[in-house]
């Protein structure tokens, strides 16, 4: 099943969802109306109402929605449905945190190469996974990863970007604080890590 | 001045804004289309241009926004003018990144504590930060410490939360990847590192 015409920002919204049906899920809930959800992910009910009518899911008037039922639409639009092999460059405190944080695999990103340029790392292994020097990130190719965790400072995040790329890899996740260029093919996000703490003194003055 | 009614969805995205235009200032700019900067940040230009309308900022026809005013009006709305003094709690992998990610100052988050109960750890001053045991977040009131940071195991974060809460923070950003319950007037807003990959399959199937 393929859908259609989805916005960016309903795309945008679709893991925030996620991200609390998972959470509902491991607290034992089976469904959940559309205004307790709203409240619970921090977004407008209307709006998820909206989001979810793009692919035809629109809740069962008295029971809301059946949780299960969602996260499996939006795995599958989103493509998580399947296991994304995922290379890891940078293994300074931050890389180290991402190897050893499970939500990377919750969504199906298995994280099967590590690279960093420190002599001190290079054949460690750290959460099964072996530390290798960046000069092979030239054998992704053959590995068949297709996405990559940009962890290095912001100097060398161009350069990583670039082998990457060069490497076939498809997406790529970026920490470093700084603006990388690629070839338009190759889809780049970027986190920062401050961005949400953003949003917490406006609701504190609000009380 | 005081902004009114702005939904939680606008809010939601002004941080978003201001990343891109803290960006695109880097970069030199100093003006932008309300397209080009829903293009650099992947909104959608009308939803840009609602947004920013709540704080009557419409652009200027043929020259469009001036960047410098948006990110005072925008720190403004965020109450990001004014420096908050911020905690962490937790300095493995993912603590010590945080302390040393320049991100939060540009927000205006000053990391004035760390904690942790590691002995090799307490004492250590690592980015002008000396490490404390957690049994000293109950002096952070004297200190004037507003906001707090959990990037402690998931096990140890409703007892960490506890303790901020105690010492009279009022916003935590917490990174442990589990549910905390904390009183109503604190408001606590949950980071997922992954959850920004989730993205990233989706765009890279649609080429």
């Amino acid at each position: 099943m393929r859908y259609h015409r989805i916005p960016d920002e309903t795309i945008r919204r679709l893991p925030v969802y996620l991200r609390g049906l998972l959470d509902l899920s491991e607290q034992g809930k089976e469904s959940i109306s559309s205004s307790d959800l709203a409240d619970f992910v921090s977004v407008n009910p209307w709006q998820i109402r909206k989001d979810f009518s793009y692919f035809g899911e629109f809740g069962v008037r008295g029971v809301g929605y059946r949780i299960q039922n969602l996260i499996k639409h939006i795995n599958r639009i989103l493509k998580l449905d399947s296991l994304h092999k995922t290379a890891l460059v940078g293994m300074g405190n931050l890389g180290l945190a991402v190897l050893a944080y499970p939500g990377f695999r919750v969504y199906g990103f298995d994280i099967v190469a590590a690279f960093d340029n420190d002599r001190k790392k290079i054949g460690k292994k750290i959460n099964s996974v072996i530390v290798e020097p960046v000069s092979k990130i030239r054998n992704l190719k053959k590995r068949n990863v297709s996405m990559g965790i940009i962890a290095v400072p912001g100097e060398a995040a161009q350069q990583t970007a670039d082998l990457l790329v060069k490497a076939g890899v498809k997406g790529i996740l970026k920490f470093s604080p700084c603006y990388i260029t690629v070839p338009k093919r190759v889809k780049v996000i970027s986190i920062d890590i401050a961005m949400d703490l953003a949003r917490l003194p406006y609701y504190m003055s609000a009380d």
